[in-house]
């Protein structure tokens, strides 16, 4: 059993405290966060102690591993005393708003053989980790084109937009990831901003973006983000090769289909909550970093792809805002 | 090129004028209807000639093959005649309205070499052949179990249920048949009639019937029937085997689906008209009238298939008559 | 919170007690089962006390519900001592292995005014449940035809078999249950029971059935079983009604599809497990379960719907076996 | 009956010819080409005249109403020579190979009333025509992303590319057309050109590309192309409203699925052949063709939306040669 610790006590904290609790080789000891309440709730669903000092919690001795959920922020100087701690730390992402943030962190870290895992929990969604498998026992042959479409079900509020950094770090982020999953280090970036919601046009940001990233070898990735879509949280990914085309679909509630006189076969609309939507996702996630915290190896991705992710976000407004393809 | 006649001038003699017409190894020479008319308009728009008497058809010299499409009461007078003619005859089915009758015809058929084909068209769809090809190729293994769901539109008016013969021997034929290409013989029949549609309570038909087949080596057949449903003309097959389950599903006019926030995916109601649902299949038994003559062998389904269709049709009647399973 | 005693610690009861440590408002606190080291395992694991009598576990005091997975037998007994106890029960299924024994049982139940539950799991499927709901709230309009395809993904071995109750009791008594869940009670029965498995011909078990059952108004339940499926636990349902027809699809595990030069569209095998497949189901269950407890409403299905489904078997038993319909 | 005059005997004037043929408000009435050999051989198929002189076949005053199946070098000036003997055009695109060419024809053609329709077949399509009549009807609400897949099932032969005017007016224009079939006028346009087929590397051409246009509103239309697809061949469309998303999917030739121990739900390779898989659309475009002529109105699309979808493969070679984001 590995003792862990959970630095945040916000609604990413609640979905990685369950997880730790249902997992047979985890048990969650310790919870962190400034707001007494939060921490103090959280704890008391849990069983685990309490405290409103991070510190305190990285340095616990009964904590074996630490889950960094506090705002971005408090990232990189967390990982940082993590790691000095000894201890193996799983972060969610973004590592920082920036990038020269993550180079400072990348810096730091050097020397200190850090075992440091960030969360893009959509490497293990089952389906997408089953077309990265497909791809690597060859079934797909060289991949050529992979196409993502990723639509939010609802836009966030405006005051939201406002601090979310952009689109592209808030929202296409986790596609950047995606992308990079299967194309390794990119070396272009195009990307076109869309205002077409009204509500958002005030915030400044895009609230729909088409951006397609290039590696070296003419690999390309082509993502379709909407902050929008009436049909639910629509995530779907399609890997083209020259031996195969694989690709995964939405995930509904129910196998239902209804056939009536105008329509037939009709499902359900997609869950429409990331949550949910991702639940196993976060679940297996967990399952990597324990793994690799029991067999002493590093756990992927890493820092560096947070890091990377986030070029390409820095990218893509660039080009979205100036009209240019950039390199990278 | 093969000169065909065609005896009968309704509405699948029009189909058969197409299929011959637009066919590369066949031409139509020659109408038959004693309903002059009828004769005279399919005559005008194929280019071919007319006649009022069948038997003037039947003796064209130049008329090298029939199509019967005239009334049931008249085929099995008309194979005979066809056959003493030296010619090869494709004859819509039923045979006749009673098994009686095909065995006196079959009786006078031997010795005469007979070629004829009965025009059990849904053998001959693309997809119910296909999945009877992957049965013969092994793909499904030892076949054990056939689910057929066969569901009209919508309901006929009583009047024409009245001369009808009955649900069974009047629609279930074709399913029967079905039953028949994938099992061979069958040996004992049960079937439980449903009379739901108030419209049709008066006819003293059922509008509805589930029928298991089965053969002798304890294969089953289902067919589950009803005259009436919501969303086209629903005509669907699974087959079962220890190797594989295969199935065929019903036919949309487009690919077409629609995802809105009450339903994803939905697609067009199915085609409902079983000449539109079938055209392919009209075309492929065409395909194999013609290849049996070209080749000098003999086509199939024939006139004996014919018969043990019917044979099923009364044994199923009689078993939801009287609530027993019959032996044949 | 509801203060939860299972007695048993097999298979089953790991399910329920999984149920029961994850849900909010329940809490498990006592094991018993004869064999004492599988109740003292399952305590360890849960946290919770235990003991090798269901007597003490049924007249703890702290115990507030009872859920019963010992082996049928004893189910009647245990029923009876829990409702006795004055608390709510849900009780695996079969109720009995004979219908005369659950008369017994409901005879004695009389003026107790007792709480219990069947755990016909299978009413509780997500997909299953909305299908009933569907139906429920006018979408289906009349229920004409229930269409049920139930296979397992791979036989038991035969001295399994030699003790199951048959295939009907042991298998399809789920399906019986999920065709009263639509049709109400059964008028008709007429059973086709199959041998096609070399590997249980000597078992005197049926391996194979088609089932057909019928209520007062003529509608009709099939059932098409097997205790093989090469692609998985192939679990269907289709409500055919005069508005709409309903469909639930079997559950895989991912939804990635692929596409190659010999077949598209390809997706995963089934799930093959009937824990895995029915997992929310169960979870659901015990929702009802509860949320009957807490609003002091009897749940649903009982003791009667338990016996009722056992007649249902025992009359396609006698169908199968004697080749007639049997009526009740 | 409209009399047709078709010129050029090579593959798509056989699928013209048949078309027309087939029409019951059409007749095929002569056939010119300067290969001999061509022009008898499809004229004898139809039993319509021939003649090597498309000027003679222009002029010809039976001859109501022309269809263009000529190499794109003679279209424009036959365009306008069958405009000027008054009568109405079909001609195949592209219009030319360089957008200079066309802005001459309109020149030429002001004043003269003309009635010219181009062969964009794919408008035709039941299913994309059918997503536009969703987009028509406001059940797709506003559109907002158009995603266009358009795979060729194997590319072809290197001298075949050497001619074709690069994949984006051979391959791509079809895709711009259907881009502006929802998009109208496009305002940028951005390519990003892929070598990866080692067969091709030496022509200079692309094999691969991904094309995002966009219109004045901010609409976006994302096209993919390859110059293969190992499942056949993959022309898929989606259009995002903020209502709707609609989808049309690939076209089989049969709805046969196989299930077995590795794959489930496994479908057919598409359709693999243009003439096969648009075969409804050349049909529907014919219609347009012969209804605008009887309505005595303009048929769409016409000459300007010729020329529209050049310019758009103009800019997208210059895009993807550059590096840039091209504005129209």
């Amino acid at each position: 059993m590995i003792k862990i610790g959970i630095i945040g006590a916000g609604r990413i904290a609640h979905v990685h405290a369950r997880s730790v609790s249902a997992h047979p080789n985890a048990t969650l000891v310790a919870i962190s966060d400034p707001v007494e309440r939060a921490a103090s709730a959280l704890a008391q669903q849990t069983g685990a102690r309490w405290t409103t000092s991070a510190d305190e919690l990285i340095s616990d001795p009964e904590v074996e591993a630490i889950i960094i959920c506090s705002p971005t922020p408090f990232h990189t100087e967390q990982i940082l005393a993590g790691v000095k701690a000894g201890k193996p730390v799983l972060c969610e992402k973004p590592v920082a708003m920036d990038t020269d943030t993550v180079y400072q962190l990348e810096k730091n870290l050097e020397g200190l053989d850090p075992t440091v895992m960030m969360g893009f929990n959509r490497r293990f969604d089952p389906s997408f980790a089953k077309i990265h498998d497909l791809v690597d026992d060859g079934t797909v042959g060289k991949v050529e084109q992979v196409t993502i479409i990723s639509r939010d079900p609802a836009a966030p509020p405006p005051e939201y937009i406002a601090t979310s950094g952009g689109i592209f770090k808030d929202m296409t982020i986790h596609d950047f990831d995606m992308a990079r999953f299967f194309l390794g280090d990119i070396t272009s970036v195009v990307a076109i901003g869309q205002n077409l919601d009204p509500a958002l046009k005030d915030t400044g940001d895009f609230d729909g973006a088409i951006i397609t990233l290039t590696n070296a070898e003419g690999t390309t990735a082509t993502i379709t983000n909407s902050r929008h879509c009436s049909s639910g949280y629509d995530q779907r990914l399609e890997v083209f090769g020259d031996r195969a085309t694989v690709n995964a679909d939405n995930i509904r509630p129910t196998t239902v289909s209804v056939s009536t006189g105008t329509a037939t076969a009709a499902k359900d609309p997609y869950l429409d909550f990331f949550l949910t939507r991702y639940e196993a996702a976060y679940s297996a996630e967990l399952d990597e970093f324990l793994a690799a915290i029991t067999q002493g190896r590093k756990p992927s991705p890493d820092v560096t792809d947070g890091r990377k992710a986030l070029e390409i976000a820095e990218a893509a407004e660039t080009s979205a805002r100036t009209g240019t393809i950039v390199h990278l």
